[in-house]
């Protein structure tokens, strides 16, 4: 019936209003993992970071421990990309849809509600003519009543005839009455015949009409919305592919040539390999005979440490170049 | 000094094992982080799918149920790039430099103890110098102390000959021995020398190269590794992309049309509106008089009800399409 139908519209359009609210449902936590996530990357960037005036910092002259920092403040604005996706996510799904889905709620209602009271006024409709017709059908009773007792009296030879007389007004002012019962009766019929056809190709169409378009435009709604679910996603890809790239070219900008030079510079010291030791000739006294040996060595100017911490101009670095030693 | 030129490399190489320690953390730490926002994603794909066998699954006839179920789907496939990210980032990265870290430290330790070796060769060198030079000064004063015996003896006339001839072999003795130790101490002196040159110009040189050598293996390891951080990342983009795409693609297929049509389908009943409801003439037993009124709508076949719940092959849908209708 026509109330069945009813009835499963309105269970079709609440499931989708749940289909909805589902989704909305779903895009929200997926934002909530989008910004769980980003934290995570944001706290692993901050917490490498090198602690501020302090010895680390100063490590931070390092070609490979700047491509460090360099990758973890990429990670920190990779982070902020998915941070947009929770944002945009929000902004145009979420928050949209939620909007959205409080004006389906009212608009179904009042579909509902439109198709309720036309039900209710045929129905009205329908009593007033089933009261006319009980009217038409009795006031055709109290006729036939009136027709007959008037031909019974008409009939009888021991009446007045001011008592037929009476007794045909009676039957011809039932006959009138019946006769305007019938003509009310048959308004009210042809009236209820055009509201009910009013109803049923007119009214409830145009209301199962609005309630597809309704439906339709819910669909519509969330096919957009998850189109928008992946372009979100989509538009942050070319800047976490800077992101990568940043940290790829601080990556090659590795130098391990430049930082052992600076571990050269920074390690030199004031130290020089110590030349020969002198000999030290202790035959002095023995001069003062005629030597049988003569010590060409000999400079006996006194020296009698190497120099293991001399300072000096020219200065040895910890590393020294292989070639220049060889 | 020399000493604190090793100090300061064994702290710096020791740092360098530190970075490259903490890098294999971050990136351990990442991977982690990336592992739980699939895990995230995974668990929120699984828990919109429609349940097996319920009614769920048969919503999912829709274009738009279709699209919602190949979003999740896309999204599942998405959680697990993230987890190939993880995967590769440890199998490329963590596994690779752990493995790197122990070499590492093993040859680090070695050129160290080379170091320690080569120092305490040239003390122990240095030592066996002082000692012999020690030894060399004390026999040259027993000579010189012999040989001022001799000269005491030979200039007193009170000795004889004999003892003079002693003192004087003696003191030859003594003088000998002190030409045997300057010999020696000389000798000792030049092989110090060498041992001392090639200590400072080519075993330390040598070390210090290895080191360097070391120091700047590490530094092209780490550059590497976080080329590979950034690359692992980048290629899971393509296919992230593809998964966005699919969303996309999914969509676009959701067709309103479509949908309503089936709901249209889901919901027609055997329903058709009813006809005019038929005039009901109460006026027959009336027409046993001549009637002064005739009623040409009378059919009096009876019909009393209308037909709101006849059944018909004539299908009603609750979507009726309005121009049809109007």
């Amino acid at each position: 019936s026509l109330q069945d139908q009813f009835d499963n519209l309105e269970k079709h359009t609440q499931w989708g209003i749940d289909v909805l609210e589902k989704y909305i449902k779903f895009v929200k936590e997926r934002t909530e993992i989008e910004l769980s996530y980003a934290k995570q990357l944001r706290n692993l960037s901050k917490k490498y970071q090198p602690k501020k005036n302090s010895k680390e910092e100063e490590e931070y002259r390092y070609t490979s421990t700047r491509a460090f920092l360099a990758t973890l403040n990429e990670m920190n604005d990779y982070a902020g990309q998915h941070e947009v996706i929770s944002e945009n996510m929000t902004s145009l799904i979420t928050a949209e849809l939620t909007r959205y889905v409080q004006e389906l709620k009212q608009e179904r209602k009042s579909h509902f509600h439109d198709g309720r009271k036309a039900q209710q006024h045929i129905e009205t409709c329908w009593k007033q003519l089933e009261a006319s017709k009980r009217r038409f059908e009795r006031d055709c009773k109290e006729a036939d009543r009136a027709q007959q007792y008037f031909e019974k009296m008409d009939a009888d030879i021991n009446v007045t005839k001011a008592d037929v007389e009476k007794a045909r007004q009676q039957a011809q002012l039932r006959h009138q009455m019946a006769e305007d019962s019938k003509a009310e009766y048959s308004s009210t019929l042809q009236k209820f015949n055009s509201e009910q056809h009013e109803h049923y190709y007119t009214h409830i169409p145009n209301i199962f009409q609005k309630i597809q378009e309704m439906e339709e435009r819910r669909i519509v709604r969330i096919g957009e919305s998850m189109k928008t679910f992946a372009e979100v996603d989509r538009q942050v890809i070319p800047i976490i592919g800077k992101c990568l790239d940043e940290i790829t070219k601080a990556a090659e900008s590795v130098d391990h040539k430049n930082d052992s030079q600076m571990v050269i510079e920074a390690f030199k010291s004031g130290f020089e390999p110590p030349g020969d030791v002198d000999f030290e000739d202790f035959t002095q006294p023995m001069k003062r005979t005629v030597s049988e040996s003569s010590l060409s060595n000999s400079r006996g100017d006194g020296k009698s440490e190497p120099k293991f911490s001399s300072k000096s101009k020219g200065k040895l670095w910890p590393f020294i170049k292989k070639n220049k030693v060889l």
